[in-house]
């Protein structure tokens, strides 16, 4: 285990950053280059990303730009974001020419309009300039945004061994080649060819014998998100993207794919734990404040109205005080059901896992909320018979229990149900809003039970 | 959108459910083989999840091997155990051999020790089973778990045109080549090659003088979601599996790390949410409760030590019954904070992204809950006054806000940290365990806080 470890991940020590950052002050170039090419261009942005601003031009000025170009594809945002502006639009240029289209166009895309244009200016290869303008026209949430213009294409018409000719020229521009796509003379999808296939085929065969018709692809519009949903269900490790007439397009690949998934699930985890925006430990106090800050006043809110709900309740106030002990756990209950409820809600959405009609699941829903909600009652009423020797009070904390963990599950199950059919990303739902709002309802409907079972 | 829609995406109907129970009842096999063979196989398993056990134990008899196999391994887990009790040894060894052997191992691992010996003698093949049951020794969540023994592998002797005659021979067991490794004459991984080189490369060229010797490998015994890392960091599409004398055992590919990525967000997500064991949706109520009960009952333990903690302050009950309201206030934001800077820094322990000091994030995380906790105060204590005009309440509730949210904040540092240090996973710190004695110490807090304030 230790061997590999040491071999495979890289980690940031304190004596690195000492070392580079001297070598910059000194301008060592030699000795920096050398310890910088060893390293992978993941591992290079990790340090740039612990750089000031001026160290981190100075790398990227001093590497070339094969390599900083990946470096500055895989920088923290706000980091890349002030590199760039560091660097004359030439140098943009320089860098952009040597990305794949995809990881070009998101850069480009980071730029103001007016040094989009200067840089694009500064870019002599006319056809990359129209890929890249292309792919600056799709919502970065499509699979438009994520393709990149590289691939492999073969027409029907060719043979393997003119197949192979023309491959290794395309395939210098193709860092990784999964798949060949197969074309009609119109340019439209008509299948594909593993390199494989092409591998173990005779020269002499004629594509249009060998290729697979059985072709998976998007369109240019669909959503990354769906994109990502197809390529894991499939198993793909890239993915022809075509436009309304099938005409080949451009192709995504499974990197990018993961990149969206974990970008996804990420946003649904803070999300559920009440962080809006990405955010990350590192991020500045004021960053972190204003993703917390908004659930918290929503937090805020709920129970301040609580205490306004409880407040009108003055004969509970003064007579049975007792009650007013438990308002927390009902709270807490009320919350705990209805965010476990939403999540897995939120989940099968995400999956599209969610079968049958919204009142089968309401159902279902209600019927697992009172088994849960009986066992716990009984539990408690065992416990403030036992603390209190009060039957009444025992006896509206549990029946309270019971109603208001059903009622909290039928809320955590409909609000992402119903967001969902909106059109609204019902990840929202699971956290604070639904914490805050089964607190409200939670106390409310236990203050109007214990009113009635204490008979006042 | 409309058009690919169509196409690519695979959505079982309850007509295309009922035409193939139709088929299974009159044993229509030709008409149900036409209407399958259509299908991609991990959509024949969706299928097969919605279909009684003896109609799905009849269409997996009834498919040839090469594809049931495929549908075997995408089925949900409950439903493949039951289909492989209802399959004979012989049987499921037709399976086995028809799979990759990282599948393969996988599937004869969820079988008793002795149905797995009755299927292994069936499979006449001794290198795969040979394969097979070194692959059975490694723990699950390993590299040595979710490797396959398929690969394509080089000799650096070997020439390119000799390279391609071994590799098309290989290949045919190699559903997708990824990258070729090489290898010295002891069998160790000393670096890769493309098959984009190898096609660019002239026939003639030894491999030594083309192989890339950078090659990123893990180490067999390397945890799975450290593999999921490194290949998700440097873009990885496949990696090399090797033992400690750096022999190349197997290869992993990317859509087993898609796998493993997914299921770690979902083990997460469900975990903040308070939901133990992998269920989903459609789960029955019983697997539901088993998940979600024993959180519930942690919160009903809160509530309980909340309720006991607030009988013991009797003089604040019967005197200033005012601030019994605000219970469930201080409670909510307990949990809120706690959870929120819990899932910080559970997300930045995932992605290796917490620097510093234990100490340095305690105090950040202090200086952030003082900053959120002063402004929420000031508009609680406004929100008192104005409600109850009583200056001492209105004082006693928003700095017990404030302490609270910081305390709170802490705490949700401190225990992932905590238990991460333990080896204990951080995540089932998020969610109802912060929660819940977020809510203790809050309310304690609280009253103590109050009771001083008021002098009593």
């Amino acid at each position: 285990m230790k061997v590999s470890k040491e071999h495979t991940t890289f980690e940031i020590t304190t004596n690195l950053l000492d070392s580079i950052q001297l070598h910059i002050e000194a301008q060592n170039d030699t000795r920096l280059q050398d310890q910088l090419n060893e390293l992978h261009y993941a591992d290079i942005a990790e340090i740039l990303d612990e750089l000031n601003l001026d160290q981190a031009t100075y790398i990227i000025k001093l590497l070339d730009s094969e390599t900083t170009s990946d470096v500055l594809s895989e920088l923290e945002d706000d980091v890349r974001e002030k590199v760039l502006e560091n660097l004359s639009p030439k140098e943009i240029a320089e860098e952009v020419k040597e990305l794949d289209t995809d990881d070009a166009a998101d850069l480009l895309s980071e730029l103001s309009p007016e040094r989009k244009k200067k840089v694009i200016a500064q870019i002599d290869d006319k056809d990359l300039v129209a890929d890249i303008q292309e792919l600056l026209e799709y919502d970065e949430n499509t699979a438009g945004g994520l393709m990149a213009k590289e691939l492999v294409k073969v027409y029907e018409t060719w043979t393997v061994a003119g197949c192979l000719r023309k491959i290794r020229a395309q395939a210098k521009n193709v860092k990784r080649v999964h798949s060949i796509y197969v074309v009609d003379k119109e340019d439209k999808l008509i299948g594909r060819l593993s390199l494989k296939d092409l591998l173990i085929a005779k020269n002499e065969t004629k594509i249009t014998d060998i290729y697979i018709p059985k072709v998976d692809y998007v369109h240019v519009n669909d959503d990354d998100e769906d994109v990502a949903k197809l390529m894991a269900k499939y198993d793909l490790e890239a993915v022809p993207v075509v436009d309304d007439s099938k005409t080949l397009l451009g192709r995504i690949t499974i990197d990018d794919i993961v990149d969206v998934i974990i970008e996804e699930a990420e946003k649904d985890y803070q999300l559920a734990a009440g962080i809006t925006q990405d955010v990350d430990a590192e991020d500045s106090i004021f960053a972190l404040t204003r993703a917390r800050l908004p659930w918290l006043f929503l937090g805020l809110i709920g129970g301040v109205g609580a205490a306004v709900i409880m407040g009108t309740f003055d004969t509970i106030i003064e007579d049975f005080p007792l009650i007013l002990l438990f308002t927390p756990l009902i709270a807490a209950m009320a919350g705990n059901v209805g965010v476990q409820s939403s999540a897995i809600i939120v989940q099968g959405l995400a999956n599209d896992d969610i079968k049958g009609s919204i009142n089968n699941r309401l159902f279902k829903e209600m019927l697992l909320a009172a088994l849960n909600g009986i066992i716990l009652a009984l539990v408690l009423f065992g416990f403030v018979w036992a603390w209190q020797q009060d039957m009444q009070t025992a006896l509206a904390v549990s029946v309270s229990l019971v109603v208001v963990i059903i009622v909290a599950g039928i809320v955590g199950t409909f609000i992402p149900l119903f967001l969902h059919k909106r059109g609204i990303d019902p990840a929202i739902a699971t956290g604070p809003f639904i914490t805050t709002s089964n607190d409200i309802f939670g106390i409310l409907i236990y203050f109007i039970i214990a009113k009635f079972i204490l008979n006042i």
